[in-house]
């Protein structure tokens, strides 16, 4: 099968595919409110749609996503208060992805990126990698490279433009606002309720963290600063710069020598 | 939203669901191994299309499916040496789904069904209920239910002769035979390979387990009795049965008192 | 000494004894309710007293066994909250037994034999065996071979037809039962109360697990099914025929060759 | 049944026992070299012979024993190398008792004695009883007393002066040496080697702990000094003054305010 | 004793200071590389007395610094392959702050500050943070709030002037460069290599990851941006500013309503 | 730069250092109360001191402290309720040491000394070096010497004189006592209070330990027996016994080979 999805292949199909030495993608997700227009899942949707795009240019394979991501908080996801918000222990996100990619090592893999879609992932991904890496070695493994990555982190200051022509707000509180709801709008249009967009204000948060949090500075709606400029069209541009520019980064990436 | 999905809802539309006090279905699958002719997914994407059919029936909410399962086993699933095959540790897949069932008693859920799709799963949800339980014990929660269920276990005497007019091998070597065939033929057609469907005989395995496999006795196709007679209406005869069953069950499962 | 049992004897026994590369065999138990006839330990009494017997025909050494188990379900030892039901929690017993595995590899032990006499101990089991494996590939060893049984699964249907003439149950309601009784009577009959052995008729369960327990449908004395038609005879004709059945098989397990 | 031993009970018989407020014993030992002389399992023999005959005292139960214990160190036991020595890493060892001791409570007991036969079990069982006091604290209860102890801490003078007549070495040296194998000799003198027992010099180490062991100084027999001066009325007279004095020291410490 | 610092003080102290409702202060630090002219302890020494004065003014307590703390990465730490760079495990970092956390709650301490000084450590604060208020939660007490926070996200953009006159490049090349240089010039002289000061011009990384480390484009020196500029003056005016802010918020903080 | 401890050095004087094999000393201590006398950080400063002079002595290095200990005992360090008292989890423990070590190794360090100053860490100790030589095994790597021990188990029998002309009571109950209070008045004396030194009766506990503590035996200023005799003086003649000590000792034990 043609499928870059793990999940549609057959093991023969997939005992084929891995003589290639194929890039093994793996999007990590979350569970996490997205304003009232969004759907909980965005966060896995998003990176495993530009993960599919990406692969299909590198002759890459999509791994399963993993659904469910570290707690969100509320200065980048709103907080994990907010209702249907199913969050993760550190260590079980840790080790979920620990063992895929040791599962994807014993089976030929040798080249994972770990595709993020949700902020708060991203130590606990960087832990995975880590630890699985140093069981590898234990293995007498040192051949596996892993590459960790937020697809967001290869938009462009053109593309910032396109997206925020009056002014890019921040990366920080780009939480079911313009650029998410914009690429939401593009690949899965059946599930943005675009009557429903805010137009929040852009938050405002104090220079730290409290435990359990104070829910003053939160908008109430979830969302991180307005949404209303979104449209299909920014999210088909962003995905029209990110996927070739993932893709040429990642084939570089992998050819660089292991320290 | 009207899905049955809390992935595809907002978090609002989450919030007023759960009021009505629903029964939340969390699929549990596996990346497994599923002969030449079914996909690395079958058994995430079966307890998927079940338990929806099922929320469906009696109000429910369907979770994002836990997508990994736990290490598949020649006498149940050929064994987890087949490429592709993806498995968890026991203390992740404990951890994962004890996480999951605890976030969602936090949301105000206190009706939960562990909807096993990979026999391989079955004793570690076990210890995740047990585990969460305790958890909400320590917090002061006790109103919390959890079901456990493999869709398999209520296919009847009736229906297993519709399976299987020449009489019934076993569940045990149930795997990638006629009745997941038969389910996939019925709800995910495009992904059965129904020309690569083999006509292996029925697996002959020993009284014990050995580790590293012994692979003689494991069919190289790695289906463990012939998927030959299957067929979409058989699928769909499954369904029509073990679908309101098991929504009958539930109901009366959860009246029940607590001991 | 000519004990076999590793507990009986000095460690330059142990040394000498281990330079033969006997099968070491492993019995795991549990502390759990066996109806009113039953001691506590009898799954722990039971695979001790096959496993040495197993052990006597292959020249094998039995080590202390694992008197403690995987907390019982209702379907198959009645369930953990009957009084003096001493369980552990998942990780603990995988943790126990990969502990002892991977310490009898290390003192040149290559062939283990988990002799499990509690039904839920058995996916558990697995788990500590897998990771064995991969703490010892790690550490360079990849000879080592780990056999995983329930001494009840040799059980022949000629032997089947000697315990129960009037037609066999099932295996899964045989607790605290006609096997597992007899068997007691022939090997401790002084820890057998027949006076207080119950008739239960056979539990009647429904095909899925709900936490916390649902106790209606368990049988009060905690015996699934009737024992009234043990006997010391019988269990007498389980172990003569079981334990050559596993010394065969065994001798037959080892000399496979590892996947 | 009349019989101390949790295993020997039915549960039946167990719920009555708790009813009464028992002390109930885990004998905590460990399989561990004893030189040539003694067997594996002295260090379960001892504290299990002990705790029956305080439990027969003082109306209290014995809890199966820990049967593998924490690793052999050179000072105490002469080293985790000998052969036959069957450890568990710390963390097992502590959710191990952690996870009894739990199970205990919830059944009904209050009154626990963690019965240590092995040194170096000591710190690992102060650790599980702090967890599991944590662990009913979580769940609400604050009425659980665990008296941990080595039942050769309750040796009066007196009874040193028996038992060494010209001089006591220091309790250190006491591995396989005159005390063990006198109560040995007592208790279980089909299991003790007489004629081997050897005649080591009292072994000098030095004022540290090396990793690997520098096993230099220990004694090749694994005796820490000499066991010639061992006899059965010496194991006799040692068992006569410490049953009554722990059975003493009990009732008193139960007795005790919590702080 | 007046000083500000646990660790000088008697029990006798801390007890009556804890009755006081103070705020206690947690430095987490890490030893890392930090260049030619910085110490490895950098990290803790810097937080260590941003924290102690900020504890001077609110009338706080500095407990211990954690002096260990998350694996160097190569864009905001350089790397954890710099020689000297000792690095924690994220388990052991979330479970090290969180015992602490709670161990100050159980002496009566109810507001605590994570003040951290490592960029890398952040995320496991996070963890460590909600894994304590669920511990404590699961005792009962819900009275707790802990603050996290990094001392440099409180520069405001006047002091930034003062530290960047020509122009800021980023925080997060900002490691061992101007703001850490001049901090270390006012508070520890002595500790720093003026003459060693090196004059690299800002590090350029690609937007993703990659393990291993990709070093061609980290520094040799481990710093990511010139530290030429710094100054014990501008060192000065960085505290100047700092610390009565973070006093201020913190007391607004702690103010805060929980949610 | 010369120091002795790694926190003061850059990672270029490390580097260098470390190419001359040096022993590295990782103190560790614990935060416990020291009657009303000694700072909580007592069994932190005392192991920092010795071990920096030995460590002068051989060339060594020092890293950061382990600050926080294993829980403190009634009759080793009055009892973990005292105020101030800071302790942390096995796990944790072991864990951080674990870590420490593995991390020295990775970066060239082959002999390690595990300096305890807190008595209730030893068996902790002892594990952390066992799982730290069992990782660098599974790495390949069996050139590690791991020597752990407590300053204080040097002290000659000579030197006990000094300190105790009158007799000396025991190790055990100097806690806050003679010893530790002399060597705190000859390294520390600004952070002794001498006008509050304590002379209580030695602590006399019964040979058993109970949990929760039975608090009645315990000291109520926490010092198990009197420090009144204590002075500088004989501090001064601690230190100038066991540190040469020390250095002779550690350098024949890293010549002792490995077993």
């Amino acid at each position: 099968m043609a499928s870059t999805l793990i999940a549609d292949l057959t093991w023969y199909d997939f005992a084929e595919r891995v003589k290639e030495d194929p890039i093994v993608f793996l999007p990590i997700g979350s569970v996490e409110q997205h304003g009232p227009h969004l759907p909980l899942a965005t966060d896995t949707l998003l990176p495993l749609a530009v993960a599919q795009q990406v692969a299909d240019r590198v002759g890459g394979l999509v791994a399963p996503p993993v659904a469910y991501g570290y707690k969100s908080q509320p200065k980048s996801g709103g907080g994990n208060h907010f209702p249907g918000t199913l969050s993760l222990d550190a260590g079980v996100l840790i080790g979920l992805v620990r063992n895929i990619v040791n599962e994807l090592v014993r089976h030929g893999v040798r080249r994972i990126v770990l595709f993020d879609g949700h902020m708060e992932n991203q130590w606990f991904l960087v832990e995975a990698a880590d630890l699985a890496l140093r069981d590898q070695a234990m293995l007498g493994r040192t051949d596996v490279r892993i590459v960790k990555l937020g697809y967001w982190e290869f938009i462009t200051k053109a593309t910032e433009k396109v997206l925020f022509p009056d002014g890019f707000p921040s990366w920080e509180l780009e939480h079911a606002a313009v650029m998410e709801t914009s690429v939401m709008l593009h690949i899965r249009p059946d599930l943005v309720r675009e009557e429903l967009i805010p137009d929040d204000p852009a938050a405002d948060f104090p220079p730290y963290d409290i435990y359990p949090f104070d829910t003053r500075p939160i908008p109430p709606t979830g969302v991180l600063s307005s949404a209303k400029a979104a449209s299909a069209a920014k999210g088909e541009a962003v995905l029209a710069q990110v996927v070739p520019d993932i893709a040429d980064a990642l084939i570089k990436a992998f050819e660089a020598p292991t320290s």
